[in-house]
């Protein structure tokens, strides 16, 4: 009998482990793809891509088991050979050629030049060939500080005595509802795909107190603009027995400040690679929707149009306003609008036309929605009522609230916007590896 | 301007802050939903529930601002009194009442008694109510062990050198084909909920080596039975530069080694709770398909009826064969037959009839399949164009190995039923939240 008793240890060694060994002058064996190769006549350096960055291996004519005309880019080879200083080479190592094993060669070459620094084509075409563009270095930079994010978002939240929970994504009907859902037949019921794990967050927090979840949502949105997507991941919290709303958005401030610090410390090559500088969340400003809206109205000169939201400009304008006068990258917009927050969203007692709700702006646009929510049956029946709505397919959410829930509220955040932002980009596509939208469903 | 600096410290004491600090006869606030009221003419116990377990507070007739009966079992309350040591009261401290604040009151009884140590109720009826049935101490102990398992895989694939990776739910083509996907309209076009990040996660592979993800994928397959559910959470992980498919199995077991300990260590109160008896890992016995068909078929007196796959009932008794020949809760089955796995898995080059894959058997059930995939181009198209499929829509995944792919395997473990089987449970909807079945969709 064969018996499996955890991780093999392999022959290779990644980079961080021949930086931190003692290799210098001894043989190593190393594998990765052959991101380019500078052909010099008697000399050639073949430049691996491994999951750690660059490393650098020299072919020396004479030296070697094999011909470099043999060796074409992106195969992806096992390479023999002695470790040597090289202050010119990435992490200051390279690896002097002694035999080589090719794994697999590719049939044809990149359409896109892959191995350089920047990647010229447009977003279209990268994204069209994101299956091999992410190769790029600095593309898959951008995914790196992604996952730190969402490694930060869930680290800071677990620490804060949040527990992670899984909600289901195929629903009989949606939080938000309205037009924009994706419906599906579901073994002859009418499904919806979840817009937003709301009604089960809230839920959550009845049985857990405190709650988050980092899951796909899905929004048939029929905008086609750069910061719209149909499906994307939304960094969710929930918390219970809060004193007002402040403690959701004094919550969300120490998660970008863990997040940012986090990536600071642990993704310092990925910031580098793709020059960012990061945001500083210490002290975010918070005003009044209304007066935001003035505020801008005023110095920029601008109209107020539309009374009951923002539109992207005034975001766009409001980020201006903080990062000048307070250098401020992000900012709390308080007090939106009743008539234009969902029903469950707790208006503000000192003024019912307002909710004690909140969106986060960060670098000109809104990253997070979240604010108290209903947690009395009576008052959510009320506002479920004048808003025209009906009950059904709400009796399981409704029941959290008959059983007794303490006052409660949290928020949403997307990933892929707060991704964008962080890097400077200024399209959502750039930060979703791939991307969904009205005309988009490949790769 | 009002400034929003980070996560605002709380009056209230949670749990384990009241037994790390100095609050021995000190006056304290904390808060919690009132659990059970338990009273006894002067005296009455109230049990507050709290995120990290339960809180006895004791009201004493004459010593409080209010009348224990106004009090009501599922309100949400905020609580001042002095703490004291008391042997018989959970986690050894009580509260001694001097006032309380009602936060929230419920409006009708609880349906079922979810104060109780143990709910009765069938598992439809708690599965329905759901929503408050969680609130029970045992149920929602089920989900903490769940977050526990997700938090231990993510952290062991991190320290491996894995990247975490988010891919779409919505997709043009499903990795696997056939009947059993989900459809819907996609703006016009026909699309997909995706069965299984697999295109995707190999995809990725080209671009980090090695990756994972812990999200949902979705079947529409029509068994209604205790092991299978229409949407659950597939642990994935896939990597690049293997030797053998071996090397996926030895990481599996790393990563359960892992997340056994980490239970042990961080969730030994949920374990205790829920009376769990944590399998080992250690050393996972790996048998060839035929080999295993042959053993239980010979000692269990059992006749081989589907040559190509196997029944639940012959993993029930592979899984006890190994349990009674070697103490071993896990196994591994290797080489299953060509024809029943996906096109994409790698042939065994030794004999085409078998594949260089396995599946994990824990405890009677399947809860892994995995593999090393063909990464050489014709190989899949041959495969592909043997089985009778053709490429289109696959265009995006043909690329990668276009351009070059290492050799590279993975798997997925379905979350729901590893903890159904760690919690000793049979049915795979007691370690689901929202389970979802071919006659649920609801709550």
């Amino acid at each position: 009998m064969e018996f499996i008793s955890g991780v093999m240890k392999k022959d290779t060694l990644e980079i961080g482990e021949l930086l931190a060994g003692d290799y210098l002058g001894k043989k190593v064996t190393v594998n990765g793809a052959v991101h380019s190769i500078r052909d010099m006549g008697d000399i050639a350096f073949v430049v691996l891509r491994k999951r750690e960055g660059l490393l650098q291996t020299v072919f020396e004519e004479g030296k070697t088991n094999f011909n470099i005309k043999d060796l074409k880019e992106n195969s992806t080879i096992e390479a023999v050979g002695v470790m040597a200083a090289e202050d010119r080479a990435p992490n200051g190592i390279e690896i002097r050629l002694e035999s080589i094993r090719i794994l697999s060669e590719p049939k044809e070459p990149m359409p896109i030049a892959i191995n350089k620094w920047q990647l010229k084509s447009h977003l279209e075409t990268l994204v069209d060939l994101r299956p091999i563009s992410l190769r790029n270095i600095r593309e898959r930079a951008k995914f790196k500080i992604q996952e730190g994010i969402v490694i930060g978002f869930r680290d800071f939240l677990h620490c804060q005595g949040f527990t992670e929970i899984r909600t289901p994504k195929i629903v009989s009907r949606g939080a938000e509802g309205g037009a924009n859902v994706f419906k599906l037949d579901y073994f002859g019921k009418k499904a919806e795909l979840a817009q937003s794990p709301q009604f089960y967050k809230q839920t959550m927090v009845g049985v857990f107190d405190r709650v988050y979840e980092a899951a796909p949502v899905f929004r048939a949105e029929k905008h086609n603009t750069h910061r719209h997507l149909n499906e994307y991941t939304s960094l969710d919290f929930e918390m219970g027995y809060i004193e007002g709303f402040e403690e959701i958005m004094a919550m969300e401030a120490g998660a970008l400040q863990y997040i940012l610090e986090l990536l600071k410390k642990d993704y310092a090559n990925e910031l580098r690679i793709c020059g960012v500088d990061l945001p500083s969340a210490q002290n975010i400003p918070a005003i009044k929707f209304e007066d935001a809206k003035q505020k801008v109205s005023e110095k920029y000169d601008r109209p107020i149009r539309n009374p009951y939201d923002l539109e992207p400009e005034e975001e766009v304008l409001i980020s201006r306003y903080f990062k000048e006068e307070y250098d401020a990258d992000f900012v709390f917009i308080t007090h939106y609008p009743s008539k234009k927050r969902p029903f469950y969203t707790m208006d503000d007692p000192a003024d019912t036309r307002f909710t004690l709700s909140f969106d986060l702006l960060f670098r000109g646009i809104e990253i997070t929605t979240g604010g108290q929510r209903i947690h009395d049956l009576d008052m959510l029946r009320e506002k479920i009522s004048a808003r025209g709505m009906d009950e059904e397919g709400m009796e399981h959410y409704l029941m959290i609230f008959k059983h007794g829930m303490p006052p409660h509220g949290g928020l949403g955040m997307g990933l892929e916007r707060l991704t964008m932002k962080i890097l400077g980009k200024d399209n959502v596509r750039e930060t979703t590896l791939f991307p969904r939208d009205l005309s988009r469903l490949e790769p």
